[in-house]
């Protein structure tokens, strides 16, 4: 059903990256420059840390919401698309493909 | 092409969740508790900043993809689903939308 | 030299939880509850690695007494001060007891 | 009592940076470079967050100590000192003085 929705988000968002609508949030944190989303990336982190712990299961779900947002900003910032999380994503599904993956992944970090 | 790729990867980890697979990367996460996956979500935002400094993109989208499979696995905690979090992602898309949201999350926080 | 300035710090802290100057940062930021002091908490972290990337000694110096600064206020807000960090941190002075102690932990967690 | 304790504490830290001992978690550290102390205080900071919100006084004092001390390897990393925040954190003493600095902070970032 919405199965699309992050490409069209997607597509609004690099369509503000490359004019300059000064009432736009989205060309206005583009304009910053990269910490600025940075910062936002922490921040929406952390608010979702406390709407977790808030126990507010809505809450936990708009945070997210504004964390993957402003990841999509930062992505559409290093010419990254939506996509390529997805395609990277894909490889985790599947029993032994996530956890294998998920795995390498802990042991690594 | 991927467009259900969200959704198939919420369903492995839900699934994870309900049955206690000790070999599971995701079941071993469940089973320590949320302060353990919001760790993770911490250590995983970390990564995403640190990688975006880095200049290296698919370094950046491998960690965007960390966290945001992480974010599922607290959300699956929570009893809540991906779809919640594309839903409330939705009512951001289009000119008008995107930037009235954003603008009064903004205030907000 | 400086010995005493963060006991001074904390007695300012302190001072103004339990008298609500509207005027006053800190009393604002006490007033708003524990909730928006973690938020400044984390933003803080994040201004941490930024300035770190950022290669700006003094910027790194600037928000790492920030996010310290805030952890009193949190400290505060839950009836500690910044002696029981010192006394933690007393612990881990010397050559066996950094190492004993830090491995520890980072087995721990 | 325990005045010289962060000072004390910065030597050992330094020395560490300077001698490679393989044994030593602080010289580790060092030798793993700069994203992996800053790994370390994202999750640090982390861990304050969820030991402030588990109400655990004395585990919130112990992370808060864990955060404060990979801030004092960051420092060192970049050949700065705990007295350089020491003396950041001394401007901001006293009642105007407080205020005023943590006003124009808040309003900046």
């Amino acid at each position: 059903m919405r199965n699309d929705i992050l490409q069209k988000l997607m597509e609004t968002i690099v369509a503000r990256k490359d004019t300059a609508v000064e009432s736009s949030y989205v060309a206005k944190l583009f304009s910053k420059g990269e910490d600025a989303i940075l910062k936002k990336v922490g921040e929406e982190a952390t608010e979702v840390l406390l709407a977790a712990k808030s126990g507010d299961k809505q809450h936990l779900v708009y945070e997210t919401a504004d964390l993957w947002f402003h990841c999509m900003v930062l992505l559409a910032q290093h010419g990254m698309s939506v996509n390529d999380v997805l395609e990277e994503l894909a490889q985790r599904v599947g029993v032994s493909g996530l956890d294998e993956k998920a795995g390498r992944k802990s042991n690594a970090s």
